[in-house]
């Protein structure tokens, strides 16, 4: 395990000082927490809160807010690393399955991007976020919103190319 | 939108028929669908039962399980999609953020890969899955299990290197 210490917080002078980061001081070592894994890519710690033991949190080095702000050419390291996190969590913590997921901005505690990596069980108890759900009033209600995402989906690849 | 309908079911032959899966379905246009977009690496669509109108469900078109099965190759052209989708979702539905989850195995009601990208508004009643927390029992048992994942981590690191 990468021991990160806050032994040194006097001496560590990094921008995430000045916008006073919580995951950015972690990133660089400056606050303590459980850490999984830290490379050139991403840092890896436990949730000092868990929904379960194990839930662990990833974060790119790099302080970006929220998923869309990731850079593409980011993408790979990043959820390479997740990758790998959902498949140690899910090993180590014997689960049957993990649950992955980012929020931004709404319910985002600290405006940094993490990904929660959480190992599940059947029968856990966590309905959570995916019940209640809600139809939609009609079929046409659903095809205005699916034309609405459509038009600005093409508009926004109008801008820029996917790569 | 890209329209897909099921007029043509008998003449579609795709793997996906084999093995019945109903994302493969929409994704070969065998099944209907409120289609947000359609290209060669992911497909859009409407989850039938939102938890908010706009909640879209991004597949990768080629058929995968889970989050850890989808080829390192492929992340970088899967993800940039998931955060166009996030950023179109928030801007189109006028939200305050967005929730962007996979389930793997666990809840994961069709096993083929699916990123939830959900309109998220604060205090929108939807405390889900991040709520409640578990505290560990004391700093030992999580620096146990960080121990355990970190070594974990290690192990998986002797055997493929990520890129």
């Amino acid at each position: 395990m990468v021991s990160m210490t806050g032994d040194n917080e006097a001496q560590v002078a990094d921008p995430a000082e000045e916008h006073g980061c919580v995951f950015c001081r972690i990133v660089a070592g400056a606050s303590r927490a459980h850490v999984v894994f830290a490379d050139e890519v991403a840092v890896a710690f436990l949730d000092k809160v868990p929904l379960f033991p194990g839930h662990v949190l990833v974060v790119p080095r790099s302080h970006v807010e929220t998923l869309t702000d990731l850079p593409t050419d980011q993408l790979q390291g990043y959820f390479s690393r997740v990758q790998r996190v959902a498949a140690v969590v899910e090993a180590t913590m014997d689960a049957g399955g993990t649950f992955v997921a980012m929020n931004n901005r709404v319910s985002q505690s600290v405006p940094h991007l993490h990904t929660h990596v959480v190992p599940r069980r059947r029968k856990d108890g966590l309905r959570g976020f995916f019940w209640p759900r809600n139809p939609y009033e009609s079929d046409a209600t659903a095809a205005d919103v699916a034309l609405r995402l459509a038009s600005a989906w093409d508009e926004a690849g109008t801008k820029t190319a996917l790569r």
